[in-house]
């Protein structure tokens, strides 16, 4: 079976933690059997909060080799200079830079999928950038509506999707859909396979309010809303449950009831998620032609270039990514 | 010192599992060093799903002494025959009976504190209760406003309180007031001090929305209606952080942090509580005159007399109660 290609990972907003976590994935890359991967962004900011081994690439396609002495690294326009912690307008664009260079090799089979560092929001609409996140920017890179990039958090224990995401609690009623639901819970369906080799995913949907309604006397989304579209889903041949009381999802029991949980909003698929897996917890996008996954947190730029950020999600980022990227392979191969 | 008097035992809807785990309860005395208590419900119940020794008292002052020996019982009026796992009108009648008379013990010091066995809301409902549950009848009966009756979720290593509770989640935004958070809060932060001898309570509140709003881009409640409310709390000298991003707060490093999280509405609260301490969450009901516990679950009919039902929240709930109780007298003595 041929290899997949080294995975892009791209470092972030080069003023955050995204430099040392990188770094430390790839000094701990064969305690954790880690894929090769190489690194896409700015050597100078790397080399500021780390004092191992870089490899500045010539061209993506000598980062196998390379992978096993040095971190490989694809430079991008250097951004200046970089102090941890505090951000600018130049890493900013770096980290922008090198997320589109690593959807653009990711696309073109020069990485076999891609692991994004975190950015900060607020830093990237200061040059411009107007999507809600990477997410929706890497969906139209690779040609799909950010609508069918769907975003799951995946722990060693739990995997939930929240089915809305970035919107006021207040909007969530109004917004959700039988229709979103569907669609939603399709790709995911289809990632747990395709992705996880799961062959036949398990799905439970959770409720909407308090008790999943209690029979819509504390509201009747779960009824009109949330239950036609488990309808359908068993329709379509695919195991769902639900809607089910959000409250009693969530404890190890119930967990190993399922394969995936779609939750309604924001907080309900976080909350658990964080809650449990707060160190390991990994965000999947499913539905892209490339695999991407990106550790679960932020660009902690309180901490950053101080050595005690966490690598942890990273390298489970990488790992999960590589793993995800051989199934593919394997899937197009047979 | 002086020990409190025995804690009252409501068992519930006696078709559930109330009976069984109140009996395991007892059975479990010696080994979880369980203080004194007493059930209050029907013997023919308890008999149909447990062969122990049952003491019906002739008077609740009887209780302390009988307590070694047997499971003592104050019997409600015989609702006859009842089978378990379904359940009827004359159930949900024995039900409340044995919560009212258990308020009344406690109100007059015969019982140091109650214990509430869980019920069906549907059945209370079939014979005219109409409260939202047994807190806000608990409550008027002691004759304070339900408002003032709080519901604080407590497990070994987390403890939530949710300001608004069981309504639809679309309700929420616009019922959520900067009044009701701090009168929620305060009276948590009075109730660690008194029942849980935590001197000086920490206190966070969660936001709102996702991310607590980042700024008022996602949902402005965060900032218009939670910050006020924690500006007034540290102006009144209650130690108070917040709104903190609710999907941060709940990992074992941030509990850390805080003796209690205010959550904005019900699952918001009861899925890392759950998530965490599903099997040993007690139910207390800060506020009151009277201390008061629970355990944090439901009738489980479906399992009711099977002889599987945990009694670990119903112990949990009891050890809580006796500790809360002796921590008044103490107080109170003082």
């Amino acid at each position: 079976m041929k290899a997949p290609a080294p995975l892009a990972v791209s470092i972030g907003d080069p003023a955050g933690i995204g430099p040392e976590i990188v770094a430390a994935a790839w000094a701990a890359r064969v305690r954790e059997k880690l894929p090769p991967f190489f690194a896409i962004g700015d050597r100078r900011a790397i080399e500021a909060v780390w004092d191992g081994p870089i490899k500045t690439l010539g061209a993506p396609t000598e980062a196998a080799a390379a992978f096993g002495k040095a971190l490989p690294l694809v430079q991008v326009d250097d951004p200046g200079e970089i102090i941890p912690g505090d951000p600018n307008l130049a890493g900013a664009r770096c980290a922008l830079d090198s997320l589109e260079i690593a959807v653009g090799l990711a696309r073109n089979g020069f990485a076999g999928g891609i692991v994004t560092g975190p950015v900060s929001k607020s830093q990237l609409y200061n040059i411009g950038f107007n999507y809600p996140g990477q997410t929706e920017f890497v969906a139209e890179r690779c040609g799909i509506s950010a609508i069918n990039a769907v975003m799951m958090l995946s722990g060693p224990t739990l995997r939930t999707v929240p089915v809305t995401v970035h919107m006021a609690l207040a909007d969530v009623p109004r917004l959700l859909t039988t229709e979103l639901i569907i669609a939603k819970a399709r790709i995911t369906a289809r990632g747990l396979i395709r992705d996880f080799g799961i062959e036949r995913p398990r799905l439970v949907l959770a409720g909407l309010n308090p008790h999943a309604g209690e029979s819509g006397t504390l509201g009747r989304e779960d009824l009109d809303i949330i239950r036609p579209a488990v309808e359908a889903l068993i329709a379509e041949d695919i195991i769902a449950h639900g809607p089910l009381s959000a409250d009693t999802m969530f404890h190890a029991e119930a967990r190993k009831q399922y394969d995936a949980a779609l939750c309604m909003y924001h907080d309900q698929a976080l909350i658990p998620l964080k809650t449990l897996h707060f160190d390991d917890g990994v965000n999947v996008t499913l539905g892209l032609p490339i695999v991407r996954t990106s550790p679960d947190h932020g660009t902690a730029f309180g901490i950053a270039g101080k050595g005690i950020a966490s690598p942890r999600a990273m390298i489970e980022a990488i790992r999960m990514a590589g793993m995800c990227a051989a199934r593919r392979l394997c899937v197009a191969s047979a």
